[in-house]
């Protein structure tokens, strides 16, 4: 062998391998004293108790909402960025209004039975009287069809679908069922339903009623008609009470109201890059949150990561290649309006997007990163999960991120989920229940280290 | 190439593949439908809900403890078992008693502040009319040899050593502080101190005391003292106060004592192998909790994942080759008599291990799978690590068991660990918010189908 195919042969790759040694090592030190950070100093869970407890509701268009981007605004200045903006966009503000009635009397002793049900999101409300009629189960769309208009004109629809607990994914589960909600009141509405009500897309047996956004589809029906969720505990009384009485008359009293838009924003913070200025690299999640709970893991959690990734760089005093934006958007419960003016925002000002990550999946422990990119920046992540292993990653998949970024793939940007341990999410997601105190601080912090890693080593090592 | 060598050097490799493949589909689907059982159709978490809230609390001795032998021994015939022995050992019997006093009178104000306090397990009481001594603080046992016995004569130690939460194990910053809790009251006695307070070992910030075992180190010093811990908030509000009157006087009352021991058992739950009878495959939890809580994750959770895998087989109607054993062992808090016992019986009736596993870490989520065993095993379970990683299996490692099965590891028996989540572990550990409504279905489910799996994998494929 020629000395110099020995060198390519032999000596080269050793050196390159150190040299790819050296640099793992290097990272894997930066990694951990990134999360010696997040585990000690972080402010994370103390800005989401503040989100959560002090400031009230925040759907898209209350008080609340307009509170929690003036605190945003100013937690993003705390945490170290150079500049907070604030983005306009135009948001629905739908109200809930007085609690829900849901209530049948019961066959034999006359007495009232009451039901926990919330309104959906966007929905309209009942006559001030409510709505008296008599209830028809549904178990699918293809089941609703059969039935057909000689069964249901005039009836209240009960959608009773259920999670398919075989799901490892919660998120599977959802994604199964979801559509009821959403799309079930005009397809119950064609037929001559006078209401909907939805078995609650939960992943326990309880009795809270979990909300979440419908839409009206006029080009199915011009006919709309109130809608909503009942607890899963309360969907079975309801079932019981039904095989006792199969034509009992069911009242149901909704006071919301979609009232006119609101001038709203989206909070973009930002640390300008010292290399590369113009190319951002961005996480986010969403400051709005349902009005029944206080949006602790729906989506506060988000916020506060993106929050502690400026805060990562300036309390450790480490200067971006790249400017790093955190984004609490708005409205994308019932709307998206925040997520569409940012892709409109970044495409009239021609910015350059590194990379978008979402975190819209809870507060837990993490698990994984989910990628839409192209096959490079996968493959790249890819090659970090031995960094990234001993934080709890256990995997890096292709396929997955949150709705307020979607619209920046439309021009190439890669977009980032980050996918925390889910069994629990979908127990809170949209329900009262939804708390700070469902929080675990050191899972939030955990969670929040691996954002801020990854964002560390995309703007370190890039693509 | 010869017919032959092109035989060996491509076909043959393709049939191994194709048949390893072949193997591994068939593993795969396996393990899919042993998911849908668990996920959809065991009984551990109604088995848990009973054990925790329908049974006082089962410390070793307590009426308690006998009646949850009795209903473990009935729940094990019930999933399917063949036999279920009641294996007999002599455990302490430790009570509370009335509970703890722990009180300070303020400075300025004269009124009574009192301090959230427990007895830690197998300690003394104090006199009826309790202990009124100042306190000295000490953060570590090299300050306590420091400050010697004239600092600490006549005084009560309060060990404030916290967790380094720059672990990401919460086990290892457990393992980093127990120490004071077990050993520190005899450390402490042997300069002359009249009590110990440890502050909690705990991962949270709130006011439940943890307790747990301590023991008196009657080699160093004959003089035994009352031990108890002190919440992490009440910790707080104590140095506090030291800080505003370092000579107060701190008064300590606990009516603990040790009673005579009581006979008591191991519950063993057997379904007998079709091919390999006399070889034994076994999984367990332990029976015994501290008596403040309800025991729901330690380890209520890993007693009824062991029964559990009786269930899958019997319930799915699988004829395992070796014998499946779930054990339920005694006395793992405060003694080890069970596992002792255990060991004794396997010795005595010369039986064969192929394996045991003990899930003593709670119920929560998968994460990984720990072995202390021969090389050979190890491999062949990380090689089923593709196998089980879609159950959120994200490592197989070496090094970790349960305390009850580590006397087996004496006579060659390859020892497993069953490794949950464990970030809220230590919110919990031994204190009174050990409560059923801290277990989640699906994540109790899913890591009593990860040991079933793997008990399944061992039974068909072995080491």
């Amino acid at each position: 062998m020629s000395s110099i195919r020995f060198f390519f042969t032999f000596i080269l790759p050793l050196l390159f391998f150190s040299f790819h040694t050296q640099s793992q090592n290097k990272d894997s030190i930066a990694l951990r004293k990134n999360f010696d950070y997040y585990l000690t100093k972080s402010n994370c869970y103390k800005n989401l108790e503040f989100l959560s407890t002090k400031i009230e509701s925040r759907l898209s268009g209350s008080p609340g909402a307009a509170k929690a981007v003036i605190w945003t605004k100013q937690a993003m200045y705390e945490a170290g960025a150079d500049t907070v903006y604030l983005q306009p966009c135009m948001v629905p503000h739908w109200v809930r209004g007085q609690k829900e009635v849901c209530a049948s009397i019961h066959n034999k002793t006359k007495k009232q039975i009451t039901y926990s049900v919330c309104a959906l999101g966007n929905s309209i409300g009942t006559p001030k009287t409510g709505i008296n009629a008599p209830v028809i189960v549904v178990n699918s769309y293809s089941q609703l069809d059969s039935l057909g208009e000689a069964n249901i004109k005039g009836k209240i629809v009960f959608y009773n679908v259920y999670f398919d607990h075989k799901h490892l994914s919660t998120g599977t589960c959802y994604g199964e069922t979801v559509t009821y909600r959403y799309a079930g009141p005009s397809k119950a509405a064609k037929y001559g339903a006078v209401a909907s009500i939805v078995r609650s897309m939960s992943s326990i047996n309880n009795d809270f009623p979990h909300t979440g956004v419908m839409g009206y589809d006029t080009v199915l029906t011009k006919n709309k008609i109130p809608a909503c969720a009942i607890s899963f505990s309360g969907a079975d009384k309801l079932l019981e009470e039904l095989k006792n009485n199969p034509s009992l008359t069911l009242q149901l009293k909704m006071n919301c109201e979609m009232l006119a838009k609101e001038l709203s924003y989206n909070v973009v913070g930002e640390i300008k890059g010292t290399e590369k200025p113009n190319e951002i690299i961005m996480a986010g999640g969403h400051l709005d949150a349902w009005d029944n709970g206080q949006g602790a893991h729906d989506d506060g959690a988000g916020v506060v990561q993106a929050i502690e990734v400026l805060a990562m760089y300036k309390k450790q005093n480490i200067k971006p290649k790249h400017t790093i934006r955190a984004v609490a958007f708005m409205n994308e419960e019932n709307g998206g309006a925040g997520g569409k003016a940012y892709f409109e925002d970044t495409k009239k000002n021609n910015l350059k997007h590194i990379v978008a990550l979402e975190s819209d999946a809870g507060g837990f422990s993490p698990r994984g990163i989910a990628i839409d990119t192209i096959m490079g920046a996968y493959k790249t992540v890819l090659s970090w999960k031995p960094l990234l292993d001993p934080y709890f990653v256990q995997y890096i998949k292709i396929g997955g991120h949150g709705a307020d970024i979607q619209y920046l793939e439309k021009i190439g940007v890669p977009l980032m989920g980050f996918e925390p341990d889910g069994q629990k999410y979908f127990d809170y997601h949209h329900t009262a229940d939804d708390t700070f105190d469902k929080i675990n601080k050191r899972e939030l912090e955990l969670s929040a280290g691996v954002i801020g890693s990854l964002i560390y080593l995309i703007d370190t090592k890039g693509w």
